[in-house]
């Protein structure tokens, strides 16, 4: 079969020229007579690998010196853990910004840890808006401020940075990591699964500020202490090898593509393309507000739920893949990340306009 | 250049065949337009894939019925955290035999949760056998009782499973696990990263028996509760997707070859001839009780260190990699996992006779 559009949340599309790359080296990886995945992690051709990867991330994102980079295991959510882990710093508090689904995963775990103050939600609104800066409520006692820039679910994201008047920021940037530049420099941590704008599933970035580290509560995991990480460069234990490569053939894509402006543009007209398709439609409905709606997960609903099924069905026949809206909100959902080809976009957009001229 | 013969301890060689039919379905798997790093977790490709390897691996190790099994991200080292939470159950201490590196980390990594009783160590000699039956001092109160059963640093294997009076015994088979038929009864828990026998680093496989999850301590992190994890079938967040699929190969390829019994009587002979080879030399060394030596891991040294740099200079011009030994021990290490074909040992062999003639 041709390769599809696959609109999935994640695990997402890769680029194509990535996964031949991949597929090229997989017997034989420049001259070494092995696959990656079968490289020690300690040896030589492996730890270049590795230090490219992280110096293309560096690049791309401009992360200052006083960052580190750690490439880990385990997803967002062992973050949700290792976040007040690390971060409380002996407080006994932190806020939350609550958003959406992975928002209030996050809360739910970080409450085992400590006391969680919502500094906003927006759940009276059924979560289709960010918060102003002005409603935010922002503790004296917070040990830090954690927010998730981009809902997957809800497709509702910020669109400007909370100021947190000095407190460490700590973002899930799961879902906007890589989609246009980002100022790292206004983060204590950053922290993102790999499956969306990365690479697989199966990797985990995590973008720390290095004052932050080291002062784990007791009982903090070894494998989730950012300081045993940071000071054995990812390796305390042997890092997703495989998964660690692709993302370094990702981030070498990007930079040929021209870094994170030229995806911002590229990411940004995809998004209104598609809005602007559901906008001029009474068919098709986004109930999200106009200010915060994602540029990377475009949920929308049609007319009567009672064409989903056909839709999704036609949709599948015409290349059009994984368009189901999560089950708490219904309807459709494109994900748009940036191995998205606007020609995708415009493949949907094309059989939205007909679906509509048939059922409408 | 060609394929070489790579002795890594891991990660290391995979099975030629999983490695070239990766390859073939890297732009497209079976039709589906994807690959299948690029798959929702929740769709029915990715869904037939997970549950085909589980399938395949319970039939190659006949688990039980009343056994879960967890396909993990985090390695063993998140293990040695995640079981002292999810089994002491109540206790305040286990029993742990150690054996080498490896059952030091955990050692280490279980005092942190709980009281440790050494149950038996032999690290007096170097670490260089495995303690019979008779020398283990097993404590009445011990929730668990810990092994290793192979030590990958040391080279050192236990012949026998050890007998723990009704107590669950758990075991890091790490480089144990598929290299043979295995009484998967006889334990508790048996916990493995993928990287030597089972496929990418990544990917941690925990067999555990039901009746022993879900009473984790205060503070266990989301993640590492087994009944959490078991629950959600693995996927209470995003699993490391392409690895498990890259892990189902090797299950299909190990069945390919007759399954675990078959692999026994290969790995047997694989080992003996490498043992044969140092036994009969004055040249070549191991130090390890022959009762306790490792069917995967060979150490040897030659009769100078001096040596060293010149026998792995001219290995890996004959195409044989990764056979420094561990800075802990010295000298060479030879990993012959499943995925080592018999060739491969001989052309070690070959090797190592001209080497010792050259500068014996």
């Amino acid at each position: 079969m041709a390769r599809v559009y696959n609109f999935s949340a994640g695990p997402a599309m890769l680029p194509e020229p990535v996964l031949a790359q991949a597929r090229d080296e997989m017997l034989d990886w420049q001259g070494s007579g092995m696959c990656v995945a079968e490289m020690s992690h300690r040896g030589k051709e492996f730890m270049s690998i590795a230090a490219q990867a992280e110096a293309d991330l560096r690049e791309l994102m401009s992360i200052p010196d006083n960052y580190k980079v750690l490439f880990l295991q385990g997803g967002a959510s062992s973050q949700f853990t290792a976040i007040p882990m690390n971060l409380l710093h002996g407080g006994e508090s932190a806020d939350y910004i609550s958003t959406g689904s992975w928002s209030k995963k996050a809360i739910a775990e970080a409450r085992r840890y400590c006391g969680v103050h919502i500094a906003a939600t927006t759940e009276d609104t059924k979560f289709t808006r960010a918060p102003a800066q002005a409603e935010l409520d922002l503790s004296a006692d917070a040990s830090y401020v954690h927010y998730t820039p981009n809902e997957t679910i809800q497709g509702v994201e910020f669109s400007d940075i909370p100021e947190t008047n000095g407190k460490p920021l700590v973002a899930d940037m799961s879902s906007t990591i890589l989609s246009r530049p980002i100022d790292v420099s206004k983060y204590g941590l950053i922290y993102a699964g790999a499956q969306k704008n990365i690479g697989p599933a199966g990797l985990t970035i995590v973008i720390v500020r290095e004052d932050l580290i080291g002062q784990p509560i007791n009982g903090t995991p070894t494998m989730l202490d950012y300081k045993v990480q940071a000071d054995n460069d990812s390796m305390y234990n042997t890092p997703p090898t495989y998964a660690w490569y692709l993302a370094g053939l990702v981030f070498q894509w990007l930079k040929g593509k021209g870094g994170l402006s030229a995806m911002g543009e590229i990411n940004a007209r995809k998004a209104k393309r598609l809005y602007d398709c559901v906008d001029a439609s009474s068919f098709y409905q986004n109930p999200v507000d106009p200010t915060s709606r994602s540029w990377m997960n475009v949920p929308f609903t049609l007319a009567s739920a009672d064409l989903d099924e056909t839709f999704l069905k036609e949709a599948k026949a015409a290349g059009l893949t994984t368009l189901k809206g999560h089950r708490s909100v219904g309807g459709m959902r494109a994900s748009i990340y940036n191995a998205m080809p606007e020609e995708g976009v415009e493949a949907l957009v094309s059989f939205m306009h007909e679906f509509e001229r048939k059922n409408g």
